[in-house]
């Protein structure tokens, strides 16, 4: 096996930081979250940290990166978004998600205080969205352009909604809300909710 | 005019806190407002403070008190959310609404570690969901108890989502977004959205 090159282990330096920056957040939150404190779980030294990510808000950047990344696949991606409803109604779409929702809660509550990181959440919220509504005009190309902008804003007040009422109880029954829900998109993105698994 | 009682004071003295606490828990983030830092904006000693509240999750959960009285009042008052879809495309229920919004984001985003302030939110949620489902039951007499409780969750879901979103800028048009809230929100409570400002 070929010893990885330069830049190959450089990426993965920067992953491991990355990663170890995300378990800092959840369990510590986004301020007692330190670069001495992300650099003892990544067992890397602070200065190793600071040959790869300038500030804590260069390590926000790439772990808001990450999400967005894995969220453009699954809009994109017809067959992962199968039982949106019942995804709802769960209040998560994956686990991996569940702790993607977790990290852009946390980096949600610094935006309202942190231009940096405002900018941040408002530039990834703009290419998801932007992304969201060329593929709903792309299966739905009777749709006018505003009106399917404000399909796609709906859709992702529901998800990020059901996202941060993961933590309270469910008291509603899971097969009457999805009942709803199936109803709701089905009014927002006709033929994607009406038959589960349909697609 | 008379001199204040004794329990007037201490009531007066409490909401001087809580309001300090509010505060600094939206300027500094949950973590870093620290009991010094309340009793600094509240103009009192720390020791003062302790006279009133035994630590800071005591005064959270005063803060979260505050904001479920203030729902509570809101999902009550039929004229209060005449024009719930509008709203929601807005964003906001009101001025008032979108700091408890910003409070609520930064006690949820605790909740995640800590479980004193999890069951907090956990009550404070049962509270207002067993509330609205009275509302709703009341004026819906001819509903199903379970369907209740599904449309107040997803009634719930739109505007914590919508709160959650408030920071990304608004892409969608409003006037298209309230449009589809209205025929949502006609769905969930028929009769209550179709007509604003009907009732």
């Amino acid at each position: 096996m070929r010893r990885p090159s330069k830049s190959e282990r450089d990426e993965l330096r920067r992953l491991q930081i990355v990663t170890a920056a995300q378990a800092c957040v959840l369990r510590h939150g986004f301020h007692a979250a330190s670069m001495g404190q992300i650099a003892s779980q990544a067992q890397m030294s602070v200065g190793q940290i600071y040959r790869y990510f300038a500030n804590k808000e260069a390590i926000v950047h790439a772990i808001v990166e990450h999400i967005v990344s894995r969220r453009l696949v699954w809009i994109g991606s017809t067959g992962g978004h199968e039982d949106l409803p019942s995804m709802l109604a769960r209040r998560a779409l994956s686990d991996e998600d569940a702790g993607d929702q977790a990290l852009m809660l946390e980096v949600t509550a610094e935006a309202s205080r942190n231009p940096a990181v405002a900018a941040m959440v408002r530039t990834a919220d703009e290419r998801l969205h932007a992304h969201a509504v060329a593929v709903v005009r792309r299966d739905h190309p009777h749709l006018q352009a505003a009106d399917v902008s404000a399909r796609v804003e709906l859709i992702a007040v529901l998800i990020d909604g059901a996202a941060v009422r993961r933590l309270t109880a469910q008291q509603a029954d899971t097969a009457a809300l999805a009942t709803l829900y199936r109803e709701v998109i089905e009014r927002l993105l006709p033929g994607d909710a009406a038959a589960p698994g349909k697609r």
